[in-house]
Order: C-alpha cells, then sequence, then structure tokens
C-alpha cells in the first residue's frame, strides 16, 4: 500500500493493482503531460498533469465502489481502468487530438493496444484482469464503464475540482463528495439518487462556466491553434522520423524540443515559448458566419487560409484559422432519480436547455495573425468567408473593446 | 486604524468614520444576530454573524471604491452604509421580518431613525456625513446606493462566499474579487464592464444554487416557521412588556431567553433546542396548489391553519401552513457592458429565464405538524386547500423518499 | 445514518450510537455553547460551537479506529466517548470553569453523573454499552481513553483545523489526515508510528503558535477576566436560585440573559456586549513578578484585588487580577517510534523544550480596570503586588507601544 | 495594467516596468522551470513553475511597499528586482546550482549580465533604471534589497505558501499577509514591527517543517543527486557543445530532452522518467559520520565513490554518495521590535536554538544505488568512509523500518 499526498484530495491511498500499475512507464508518463495544455498561457497556475489527475480519478472512483458495494475482481477492474483511462493522451493533452485522430483515427480512449502490451498488460495478466475489458471500461462500455466515462463519470469530477485549484477559477468547485455519495444503479444504469436534481445541475453549471472562462478562453485557443499548426509542419517536416503515431508516444518535453529544433517549426516555437502569440483578426459569432462553413473539414480549413493569406498577401503561415465544431451537451442525458422514476436532467431541469443555448452564444470562429497583420488578414478573412463585417472583425478601430477583453488573461 | 481578521477575507482593515461606528452599540450588537438563523439546524457550521458580514461588506465597498476611482466624502458615506446596512436586523435576521413588518411596517434597511440616534448618529454628525444620506444609501437609492443595495451590491459578494465557507456547500464560492473589479459606472448606472457576461452569470447561478440548498432547505423553512409561530405567541402573550417594536432591537439571546422563559412559547422553544422538529405533512408543488392560496395575506393562512386542525381534530399550535410568496429574480436587471452599450442580463443570457423557471419548479407549498400527526393533518390539508392529493402529500407511504430527502440535513 | 456537512471536514456520516445520541438533549445543547467563548471578540469569524466540533472528534474517532482495526462493541464505546466528550460544558467552554470546578469540584470531562441519566443513559443502555465505560473514556481512562483524551488525541486534532478554519489564523492547520494515519498501538500504548517525530512536533507547533495569537491573546484574556468575575458577582447575588451546578448546565444564551437582567451584574455585561472593555494596567512577566504571588490561591487574589483598589481609591469592581497558572506542556509525552523502540517526545525533540521556554516567557500576570483608571490602578498594583515596575506598567507612557499591540486584535 | 490570477493570492495587479518586463523571453522562459525540481517525484500536484513564484514575490513586493510608504524610482526598482530575482535560475532550479556553481562560478542570484542584456535590458533602461541597480537588489544589497533577498523576504514568504499549496502539506501555510502588514523599517534595517516575535516564529517554524517534509525529502534528495550525476555525465560526454554557461541557460525541456538522446546519460533519464529510483544504501547520522567527511570537496566526494564501487565490484556508476553541508539558520538573525528596541530573533526566542539543533539531528549522509547492489554498496561505503555500522546501514535485514519510512512517498 503507498500513501500519495495529493493538493485535491489530500491523501490517496494506492493498493492492489493500482498499487502495481503505478510504476509502469505508461503511468509514470502521464507525469510529462500537462492537463490543460496552453490553458497555462492563460492561468499560469495551471501545470498540473495527467498522472495528478489520474490519481485523483482512481481515488474518486474507489470511494464510488464502495459506496456502491461494488468488491472483488469486479471493483479492480474499474480501479485499474480509472487509473489507466488517460494513458492514451499524446502530448499536450487534448490539443492535438484532432491532428492525431486524422492520422491515426484513434482518439485517447482507445486503449486497446497499451493495455494488451508492455508492463501494463503484465501487471493487468497478473492480477488476473483482461487488459480487453479494462479498455472497454476506458471507452465507456458496459454497466461500470459510465462510471470512469460517462455522464456522471468520476473523471469530470476530478478535473472540475483540480482545475478549479490550478487555475485558481472558483467555478468549477464542485461538491465532489455528495456527487460520489448519491451515485447508485437502477435498471442497470448509474443514477443519481432521489433528491439531487440540484447535484446534477450544479455539475452541469460548473462545467459551462469553467468552458469559456477556462478551457475556451481566447487566449488559449489562439496558442493551442498556434501549436497544433507547428506539430503538423513537424509531421511534414519529419516523417517518417517523426509521424502520428510516434507523436503520440511522444510527452510535452519530446515535442517542445522538437518543436525548438526543426527549422519549419522553431518560429511557431518561439513564440509559444515567448507567449509573443496571434492575436484575433477575425472573432464571429455563430449568426455572422454563413452556413456550411461550420461543417468545413480540415482540407477546406486549409483550403481558406491559403485563400486569405493570398488575399491579404501575407505568408500563409501568418493566419490560422480556428473554427469549433458545433456545441454538444452530454451532461443533458445525466439522470437522476424524482419521485422514484429515472428522468433525464434535460426533461427536468430548464437550465440543460438553457446552458445549451449559452454555449451557442459563445461560440465563437476565429482568424489569427500576428498583431501587425491583423488589420490586413482580418479583412481578407471577411471577405473570403463572406462573414459579416460588422460583428466579426476585430480592428484598430475596435482596439478599446479588445484591451477590455484582453485584460484578465496573463 | 484597526486589522480585523476575517476568516473570509483575511484581514480587513477598518480606518476612518468606519473605525468609530465599529465601536457603537449598534454595530457591537450584530455580534449577536446570527447570518442564516435556522440554517444552522441544518448545516451546523454556519454560526457566523451579522458582524463579521458586515465587515465583510464595508471591505468589499473599500475595494470597489477605489477601482471605481471614488474618494472623499462620497467614499465615506458609502463605508459608513456598508457597516451599518444590516443594523436594522432583529434577531434570527430575515427569519422574523414578515412578522416584524407586518405589525411595525418596516423592513431591516429602513434605518432612518436608527442611523440618527445615540451613538451612529454622533459618529456620523462628528466625520460630517448626514445620517439620513447614509440611511438612504442603505436603502438603495441614488448612484451609490446600487453598490450597498442593488442587483450587483457588494453585499450578496459577501453573504455567498460567507455562507458557503461556513456551511461546506462550495456552491456560493465566486470570483468576488473579478466582481468588484469589474464594476464601473456607465450613464450613472453601476455595470460590470465589457466581457463580463460570464461573471454576471456567476453572480446569478450562486445564488440560484445556494437557495434550495442552503436558504430554502426543508429543515431550515420548517424551523424558521416554528420559529415565527413562537414569536408571534410571544408577542401576544406579553403584550405591551414585548411589542413588535422591542422585538426589533432585541438579539438572539433576548429572544431565545424569552421564549424559553415564557410559559406560552416553552413547548416550541424546547423543540427547536433540541432540533426535535415538526416534519413535512404537506409538500406541494405549483401545479398541485389551487390559484389565489399563494397570494392569501397572513389572516388568510391562520385561517387556513384552523381549519385544518379543526378537520384534523388536532391543536391549532400543532399546524402550521407555510406558503412562500412567488419567485422573483432581481438578478435579471444586473447591467453588463456588451459590445460598448448597456444591456439588461436577462436580455443578454438565456440562463436567466432558465434560472426563474428553476424556482418555479423549486417552489414548494408545506405544512408541518409533530412527526406523529403528520398523516392526520397531510389528509386535512389537503382536502382543505385544494391540494392535488397525489402531489401533495408526505405520508407515510412515501417515507421511503422522504427518508433520501432527509439524508443531507442534520 | 445520517450525513452532515461540515465546514471542516467536509461530509460526517454518522451512525449506530452516535446517531441515536445526536438527537438527545444533551448534545443538541451543545449547539449553544460556543467553542472559543471570548476569544471572538478578537477574531469575529470565531463563533463555531461545541456541537461541531463534537461531530468532527466523533468522525476523526471513526478514521482512526478505521486504520486502528478496532471494531464493534471497543469501537462504539470511542463513537460514544467522542460525541459526547464535551457535554459536561458549561456556558462558554473553559472561560468559567475554574469558577464552576470551585464551586462543584468537578471538571467538565467529569460526565458519570450526565452519562447515565436521561436521554443519554438511555440510548447507551439500548446500545448494550455501559455509560460508566464510556465516562471513562471520556476522563482518558484506559487504552482507548488516550485517543478521546490524551497526547493524541482527536480532541486536539479536531480543534486546531477548527479554529483555524473559523479565526483565520494558519498556525492551527495540521496535517490531521496524516496524524489519524500513523496512530498505532505498541505495548498497549497509542503511539505515532516510525518516521513521524515530525508529525508529533507539528502537533505541538500548531498550539504553541495557536496559543498566544489565539487561547491567550490579551483581550481574550481580559474578557474572559471579566465575563468570569461577572458571573461570580451573579452566583453570589442570584443564590439559591442560581448556583454552581445550575450554572454548569446553562448555556451561552441562559447566562448572557441572565447576566443582562441581574442589576449587580448588568454593567459587566454592557460592557462585553459593547465591546467596551477593561484595558491592561499592569502586564508583567514572570521574572518581575515576586515568588508566591503565581501559586495563590483564589482567596488571596481576590484580597489582593481589594487591597489594590484600595490603595488606587477605586471600586473594587473596577480591579481585576489575573494570574495564569504556570505553563504545562503535556505533548511533551507523546510517543513516537524511532528506530524500533518507543520514545517520548520530549527526549527525542529539541523542540519541546524550547517551546515549553517559549511558554514560560510568553506567561504574563494581567491587572485590568477601565481605561481611565488604568494609570491610577497600575501603580497600586505594581506597590500591592511587589512588581519590578519598569517591566509591569502599562501606563500611558507607554501608550505607543500599547496601541501597537492592540493592532491586530478586532 | 494586466491581471493576472493566481491560485495562491488569486488576482495580481501587474503594472509599468513590470508589465513590460513580463514579456521579456528571461521572464518568459521562468514558465519552463519547475519550482522545486523532483519534488514532484513525490508530492505528484507539485509541477508549479519559476514563473508564477515570481509572479507572487512581486504581488508581495508591492504590497510590502505600499505598506511601507515607499513609491517612485525607488519602488519601481523593487518591483523589477522581484519579477527578475529567478532569471538567473538554471533548469530544475536549485537542483543543479552546485554543480553549475562549480564550473561558473556563479549562483542564481548573480544576474547583472543578465539584466544588462538583451530585452530585459533595454525595459529597465527605458524606465529609467539601471539594471545594476536592479541586479544588486536581487544580490540583496542596500536597504532594499532585504526585502527580495534577506530573513525577512519576500521569495521566502510566497514560496512557503505556494509550496504548501501545491505538495498539499500545510506547514507552509504562513500568514503572509500579517507579515507583510508588519514589516517597518528601523535604523535602516528591515524589522518586524512590536508584538511580532509569534509572527517571526512562525515563518522559522514553517520552514523548519517544510525542510525535511518536502525540499529534503529522501526521495527528492535521491532523484536530486542522481538528475546531478546525469547532468555532469552529459556535461562531459558533450562539451563543448553543451558546457555549463549553456547549460545555466537551458529549460527543464532542454535538458531532459538532452539526457534522453545522449547514451552517456539514457539510463539515468529512464529510471528518472520512470521513477525506478536508486534506494538508500547508507543513511547515516552526523554522529556516525567521522569528522572531516562533512567538509569534503567534490573531488573527495567522486574518489570515495570510486572507492566504494571498487570495494563493492560494482559499475562506478551505480554509487552516489551525498553529502548535505552543515546546516545553517539564517533567520536567527531575523530583527524584530522588542519593548522599542531592535532584537534578532536568535537572541529573543528559544525556538531558534531548538530549531538549529533539530536540523542538526536531521542530518543524514546518503549512499544510493540500484535496489538489488544496496546491501553491498552499503556494507562497501561503511567501510570506506569509516561510518558507524549499527547506525549506518540500510540493509535488508531493516527493510521492515525502510517500507514504513517510504510510506508517506509517492
Amino acid at each position: 500500500m503507498k500513501i500519495i499526498k495529493d493538493s485535491v484530495h489530500d491523501h490517496i491511498q494506492v493498493d492492489g493493482v493500482a498499487r502495481a500499475l503505478l510504476d509502469t512507464p505508461a503511468v509514470q508518463r502521464l507525469r510529462h503531460i500537462s492537463q490543460l495544455g496552453t490553458v497555462s498561457l492563460v492561468y499560469p497556475s495551471a501545470n498540473h498533469t495527467r498522472f495528478e489527475h489520474s490519481l485523483g480519478v482512481y481515488h474518486l472512483a474507489c470511494e464510488a465502489l464502495e459506496r456502491l458495494g461494488i468488491e472483488g475482481r469486479q471493483a479492480h477492474r474499474v480501479h485499474a481502468a480509472a487509473l489507466l483511462h488517460d494513458v492514451g493522451h499524446g502530448p499536450f493533452s487534448h490539443n492535438l487530438e484532432s491532428l492525431t485522430y486524422r492520422r491515426t483515427g484513434r482518439y485517447h480512449d482507445d486503449v486497446d493496444d497499451l493495455l494488451a502490451d508492455g508492463a501494463v498488460g503484465d501487471v493487468l495478466r497478473e492480477h488476473d484482469l483482461d487488459p480487453a475489458a479494462v479498455a472497454g471500461l476506458v471507452a465507456g462500455e458496459g454497466r461500470f464503464g459510465q462510471l470512469v466515462s460517462g455522464e456522471l463519470d468520476v473523471d469530470r469530477m476530478d478535473y472540475l475540482v483540480r482545475d478549479a485549484h490550478h487555475t485558481g477559477v472558483p467555478y468549477g468547485t464542485i461538491d465532489h463528495g455528495r456527487l460520489v455519495r448519491e451515485l447508485t444503479f437502477a435498471d442497470g444504469e448509474l443514477v443519481l439518487d432521489e433528491g439531487n436534481v440540484q447535484t446534477a445541475e450544479s455539475l452541469l453549471v460548473a462545467r459551462a462556466l469553467m468552458n469559456p472562462t477556462v478551457y475556451s478562453h481566447s487566449v488559449a485557443r489562439i496558442s493551442k491553434a498556434m501549436l497544433r499548426r507547428a506539430t503538423e509542419r513537424l509531421l511534414e517536416a519529419s516523417e517518417p522520423d517523426i509521424d502520428a503515431a510516434t507523436l503520440q508516444r511522444m510527452d510535452d518535453h519530446d515535442l517542445i524540443a522538437a518543436l525548438r529544433s526543426c527549422a519549419a517549426t522553431s518560429e511557431f516555437s518561439r513564440r509559444l515559448d515567448q507567449r509573443d502569440l496571434f492575436k484575433r483578426a477575425v472573432w464571429a459569432e455563430m449568426n455572422d458566419v454563413p452556413g456550411g462553413i461550420i461543417e468545413s473539414d480540415h482540407g477546406m480549413i486549409r483550403e481558406f487560409e491559403r485563400e486569405i493569406s493570398d488575399r491579404a498577401g501575407v505568408d500563409p503561415a501568418r493566419v490560422i484559422l480556428d473554427v469549433p465544431s458545433r456545441p454538444s451537451m452530454t451532461e443533458s442525458t445525466t439522470r437522476v432519480m424524482v419521485n422514484g422514476e429515472i428522468r433525464q436532467l434535460g426533461q427536468q431541469s430548464p437550465l440543460v436547455e438553457a446552458l445549451r443555448a449559452a454555449q451557442f452564444s459563445q461560440w465563437r470562429l476565429g482568424v489569427y495573425s500576428p498583431r501587425e497583420l491583423r488589420d490586413r488578414v482580418g479583412r481578407a478573412a471577411v471577405d473570403v468567408l463572406g462573414l459579416d463585417i460588422d460583428g466579426a472583425l476585430v480592428s484598430e478601430v475596435r482596439n478599446g473593446m479588445d484591451a477590455t477583453l484582453d485584460q484578465f488573461v496573463e
């Protein structure tokens, strides 16, 4: 048994299969993957890693299982899945996931191979656990998969509180103790017990407030887009030495070092290192963006970028078009017991619809460029994309407002 | 200058007129008025007082004024109003306010006399401040009154954080530092500066989540209703020795002692002291309550209670009907700058409408009685009030659910 | 089972005998006994009660027993003792303990009668527990008594953290999680396991820093002395209606109301209510106090006071002599495993001796009087007690320093 | 003006010269230097960086200067020094400082060149500040240098609280608000004002408790020694490409990448990455170590290591001898006002001597090796160094105790 001191959950006790997994390279590697990637360029204290988060998820899973009365092999499988649920992450966690997915067809929770091979596979089998079953839990499959990856999973409970602790933004401070205590199974589904509509809403609201303030803060988005672009160039310049699969197994240090030493990416790398970031040339609400653009695939976006840089007469490397996908709200299907029957939160709470609407109103298409080109690039982007010019352009004319928007960023 | 250590804001520096007001009996009295009244019967750590809250409000007012660049007499007036804003409270703060209002016609923020008389009046005049002007600020009048009592007042910012700290319920943990920093004046109105729709929403959400979980928790409501009923009986039994005006100037100790020693109230008092509370016989949603009942005035409610006790064949002192007023949401008029214009939060944010709807869905009419009479009283109340019996009754049949509802209470 | 939300330990789960004891009048009464008495006149947020502290002690006891592998009847006895350990406290906890002890011969942990009688006795017997055995644990007897009342008891662990939380003074923030985890039994003694000299020292240091900053802050001492004096006068004026045994069963509200309504104490009561406190006329280090004075019993102290007031020509009610007893340091016998053998902390750690010396250097004899009499009373006291005048006198000449000393008080 | 959200101090406002310095590469580089180096191998949440710490130090310096009434150029110089005080750090902060000092003759606070050159020099001169004067403050020179680097500096106040927040170990939670408020100048010296012996002691105690628990935890020491050894080998293998000056300007990513890719260090690097650390073969108290060994210079230590490995018959790369220098306690000269005169804390407080003694009793000489060689290496080291064998050897025989010692490590 090992006791680990954690800044969020205080003491975490690690036993059994989790104790053995802790010492595997795959888990230790998570010490070098930052939890929030470029968010630390906005909130400088946000340097926590996937390692401590994984410990936290394991800890909450243990508590939940104890409440649910689950023991033995079934519990051990969930323990393993909780500790391993993020081993599939590449450097900078979600920041580069769209890029690696495009090239490998795999998301971070597709971990069948990673759990079957090497030290992790050995440990699991020594503890009589089937790697494929554990990988299934990580992917959210089955009755207990909901606890690891679902609307009410312990992953979310840990990251909201942890991200609040490390950014200093209090919105994520949910009552995770209550959430874990009130979980129960009804008809094979993980639900919150009677009297917890409020509790479910609080989880929803925490994410809805953390999202624009932390996860999708404009500066975090800009730097993420720059990192993604730099990494694409790195792959183009370095293949086959560095391909997407190699990238996926790197950690933050590897990628940063690679970006610094590759001629094609050193300028992006310098900008990220020195926080000399691109600025918003365009920042457009959904209403100001013509239909279809939001559905653009990667190829179309690169094509738009080329057109914009052509029209603006600037180097294509100086223009980034950032089109977030249509907002979704998985929490709407969170199940809560109300007067003895299972209800979906979306049926029960008017907040779900409101928060969905809020997400749509917060959605922004961004076009980024170096500060000195912002004006030219902005006008070109408005033309090429057919945006509403009044709503979209972040020009010098509107510097005043922009300064204000920038005030709460580091 | 005095430095006071506070568990919420750490060090509070008290200067000038505030320093002199601190030593007045009217302000020191607030040490003996609990902030949340009977909520401590649900959350046992919630024993904080109006005194420390008043210091916190003063502290945030100082910070806000500094940010707004307000100095001199204007600032001192606000300092005084912030520290004095709660001196009009009677014992148990809001718990008995409807009762004293009915008999005196005054709410707690009607403090003209209190500020003009005695030591407080002397201190204000010595510092060249007009008591009437300070009382005006407490009542929310004028440009700076909004800071003391309005949608964006520092009162709310302090109590949400403080109540969260003392109850242990994290929902009230707003980012008060940011709120105070982002206040500005536009067209004479106190507004949140550009880029703060989110910030305004977070204030709204905090209150919306604290409300059912803390302020209107069913056990807090039951005990408040019992306290109110006991105090009414005390007045009836003790007038003219104790009348509403006397009551209003008591503190918690005075009232508790009076209730204990008065024969007419000693049973209520024993129940409150020993937390041997009435239970819900009826707990009805708005839809299950016939039109008109929600508008009942005090006389009608007493009349309903008599009818219910008659029909149930129990002592009228054993039945309490508790009809909250129709929910309102003052925060909907919070003003936020959006793209250079002042907007009301209700126009801008879909959350406002959703939270309003949530308030309506959380509204409950309650009928309370001793546990052993719950069944008889509940059936009688359903008949007398014409409630929908399936939705309203909290009978033995539904004990299971009720137990669950009670689980998270102390 | 009941879940109670606590501002310090978050969720406290109350089961079995503790659940039944919770609803007894003796335990509910603790809601009305403040934990720190007059300390709230220095730290205004310190309004926590013996009730929430008792829940916290119960919670830590459960955790410790679980770690120690103790179950069944033995554990239930400790659960009961933990929850009941403070039911013997009178109003304002320790503030009046010397007074009631003098008249009743009982300290607050002498609870044989209280546990045998009434609802508490009934509950214990219903759960097959012997009230006398539980009272023995409260008095620190036997193997498990050490856990409830000893050098390593959970009482201390809870109050240090709780008092830190509520005063805002961080010095008490010990690592109670680690302390509870590292407890073990060796040769029938409760010890801290190998590798925890540091952990034991931290507990010692926390108390050593909290002591002068919080528990023995000069303003807390002055107001406590005033309260004690007022209560003595109340007993003298009201016996046999209010005798020491009656007093002991009062709560804070009862005593405050009694002091307010008794002519002989109303002036003290007004001063305490309005924080119009006596000031230090003398504040003398141990070296400046002639031998023997520190050993004075109550009669001698009253005699000194009369002599001082005579010599100063002031009303005897205006002079209070406050002579703390010689410091002790029970933690020095805390047992810690070092290289496989049990050692006393005092043998192992040089800190123990240093903190004992610090306690002696912080010891102060105080003479208190109304501010305007401070000079006359101070000089008279110096003469009567034979103090070193330069060290002891807090005269107008030294007002500057005194003001500084007062700065960090509310 | 920029507002930065910090997890420790909440909002930090950055103005003037600090605002301009923030964007320089030298300051942004600190984002990539971990504050506590290998301590994160013990406390996994301790991933904070020199960047956020520097902001915190700047913040506290601003508060202290405001209290001291210092404005204008003088203040700006201190602001700049506070933000820049750590730009001289190499990768992993103090972990490698002895190594780089040996080769460059410079400690991290020797920053004359760094402040005179490049963007930092430009910014300072643009703001009319002399880089040499700012560098002098960083080195602790002059009246205000004490605030940046001295017994009462804001550096220490920030790091204690910050390290406590991120490790979860509460011992560092000092009352920095009070410390900053109570600073004053007397006879040109920075002192704590009257009534703050306790406050000074609390700072001392915090460091004394954090030291063995965090900064010198055995696992942190082992991993630091491994990192140092690896880096030495890197320099030996890579010079002149990577020399000590180059190393000093690297950040954590650069060094980690270099260690991974260099054949001579890849095994150490793998061990550090996977936390497959050396174990203690010897762990000897000062009394068990012959005179003179503690004074050994680097050459002598390497010679001892060679002798030990020879005698044990193992590869010299498998033996590390770690001899900490003799403990010192700079805080003993902290100045505090007592009764109107400046006293050194060491004269006033018995704690200083006790903590000094505690440091000596906690001192340990370590010999580290791979687990499987521990026994052979331990016996060889006892012989070569002439240690007392009973006290020093951490052999298999004593595994039980060792396991316990290891329990609280991650």
